[in-house]
């Protein structure tokens, strides 16, 4: 080959390979920044469901409660 | 004692007499007029308790139904 | 009339007088032991409505406590 | 430059090129994978929520029910 012919090529590959690179960035930076949506979505999704944790205590104690009411109830109605 | 004695004697043993059976009457109606309230009492106090027993196996109901409700949210919880 | 059928009516209505008082204070006894079972009935009664009117007020703050939890779940659902 | 450095040069751009490539074809395989979980995170996170909408009307029903009980019970003490 030809000195014109390596230069010319040297020219192309360099294009290509700095196509690639701005590819490159391009998807590193999306890829960051889905990692990011992800984590945050779990970070939602942890107290989103701690929430319902909570919730979930409070309907424990409303239904004991209730129990109570019904035990109280059922005492009234044997004593007497 | 003279007859004029006696009579007067029966005639006032008669009047106390028929006092006493008239103030018995009274007591009388009195007495069963009481029982019978006692008793529509005790009957009203009798379907009241039961209109409450009912009232009280709606409620059991209900806190099963609660519970059963509880249990699907501890699952959602754990499912996912 | 003589006084010997005089004498024996005496006898006879005081017999009967006295029988009929018998009877009387009978009633009049159990009139009284009536009344009391009837009023001590009727504190019973109004101890138990008391009680039912504080239980009822219990089950209104029970409903009113799911009903906060049913907002907050429904706020949970709407706010993620 | 002679053509021996534009050889030397063509090689070391080549190899250059095929590793972003390579890095390139890594990254796509990453982000796509990224985006399969995103989704299926956001279909997970859906059907949850749908779960949590069908028990807050469940939720909502018990409420109802209660309160109609408790409407029963007040009645009862009002009628009597």
């Amino acid at each position: 080959e030809s000195a014109t012919e390596f230069k010319s090529q040297k020219v192309s590959l360099t294009q290509k390979l700095q196509d690639t690179e701005f590819r490159n960035q391009d998807l590193e930076a999306q890829l960051s920044d889905l990692e990011l949506r992800l984590e945050s979505s779990q970070q939602e999704r942890e107290a989103f469901r701690n929430s319902l944790r909570s919730l979930l205590e409070l309907l424990d104690g409303k239904i004991f409660e209730l129990t109570e009411l019904r035990d109280l109830l059922a005492k009234l109605l044997e004593g007497s």
